[in-house]
């Protein structure tokens, strides 16, 4: 049986890793100015427990706590040496974390290092390259999708969103903890030499555009060995100097007179593709 | 120009139909108990004035409403005939609405008839059946990837919510105004019944499934002339029933160890699965 502590003041600091959650994504008081990692209910704690990334504490109701860790996989048990657990009620955690939690669990974690570029390409053969997707829904759906499909590796270009954001966190089921994903250099010129990189180093570069002067994606992704796919932000799409930088244009037959789709869903067709391409060699 | 009011007054019951919008989904005063359709926005709203479905009143801030009649299409401008106009401030609208409508443009409309099933199968050559769906951004999704992919219609099973629920009518972008839809019959024996004529219309009826051992997408679509695309809720997904009556049990290829995809996101790889299959036909 783990030792827990239980706590009933909500000014206990020792709940300081979960307090205000809504407002905790920048913290000045943590390396980088950014929050720590934040998992929420059952699935995604597990999850960080069998991340690269060093979990603090586990706070939860009593008997969430008890279904999880009755529950829990033997092998994680070494995970759990060194971290703090705390038991509280519904109405503490609510005080200290600013809103009902009614999963009842979650635990923090510190950042970790991110692995080079080189690192995440080494032995891939499907990537995402991400060009100013500011939208953390989108951004958590990218990676459940992309882990779901056989995706290798996002990776972050120009002017996207932190990827560890407890809102990503979530939407991504857990799987932004499991994906490699690195950032690839943050100016304009070294990014555009990141995408250069990509290319030498074999992948064949596809842009996904709703442009209908674009090939079809089918025709796009025919016969490749090692794709990286860009997709941009929402709305203005990827910026015309990434899309000069690729091999190809791609889209996804469109009705006319209809919108775009939703960017994750976009990117999780052409996973589809992708991963449909290689059915047949 | 067209004749509009100003309404100071938030009490004012001319401004009924966008009174306390959060709660308005149950409307015992209207017919059926339902709400009315309300689109919001400048895109949704000219939506609306395109659909089928009576607008009774379109309510906005002043620069806003100007905006919108400046950009409105003149072929439109008959469906305003009767079409009550009010002007009102953020804060009027505010206290009416319940929350702060920062879009400052909305319309409502009387729900009008469904069309039957025999209607919205004619000449159809692509539909989705849904069966249990009860999250609105679900269906709102749905909508919006079927127009924007080809899919002709969408039929409704047992336990599915409602597709005229002002968020399903938002996050569709007003596709639900478009996009023909009706309700099979409601029970289980009738609904059943209802599958049976599809399959009897000619179409290949085809259950999407997270199960392994179904066949893969590619092949479940292949060649065929009609199709009838069943889609579950995310989690128990379609029931053993309506999988029984379809002639395959279709999946999309997942990674191990991995989550399904969300309900919107299959769906769509399934349309654009759907339209690759009639490509090199």
């Amino acid at each position: 049986m783990l030792s827990r502590t239980i706590i009933t003041d909500p000014g206990d600091p020792r709940l300081d890793d979960v307090r205000d959650l809504n407002h905790s994504d920048t913290r000045p008081d943590l390396p980088g100015g950014k929050g720590l990692v934040v998992a929420e209910g059952p699935l995604v704690v597990t999850r960080l427990l069998e991340s690269r990334f060093p979990v603090r504490t586990i706070v939860g109701f009593k008997n969430k706590l008890d279904s999880f860790f009755e529950a829990l996989d033997p092998t994680l048990q070494t995970q759990l040496e060194g971290v703090a657990i705390y038991e509280v009620t519904r109405d503490t955690l609510a005080e200290v974390a600013g809103f009902d939690m009614h999963r009842g669990l979650l635990a923090t974690a510190d950042r970790a290092e991110e692995p080079t570029v080189a690192e995440v390409l080494d032995g891939a053969k499907t990537v995402v390259v991400l060009e100013g997707v500011g939208d953390h829904e989108n951004i958590g759906s990218m990676f459940r999708n992309a882990a779901g499909m056989g995706v290798d590796a996002i990776l972050f270009g120009n002017g996207c969103a932190d990827p560890l954001y407890r809102r990503v966190v979530r939407v991504s089921m857990g799987h932004v903890l499991r994906l490699p994903f690195a950032h690839l250099e943050g100016t304009y010129t070294t990014w555009q030499r990141s995408l250069a990189e990509l290319s030498e180093a074999g992948f064949h570069l596809v842009s996904l555009t709703p442009d209908p002067a674009a090939e079809h994606l089918e025709d796009a992704l025919a016969g490749k060995d090692k794709v990286a796919l860009l997709v941009g932000a929402e709305g203005p799409g990827l910026t015309e100097h990434a899309m000069r930088a690729t091999d190809v244009r791609a889209r996804i037959p469109m009705a006319p007179g209809t919108d775009s789709l939703n960017l994750a869903t976009s990117a999780a067709i052409a996973f589809y593709e992708r991963d449909r391409s290689q059915r047949h060699l």
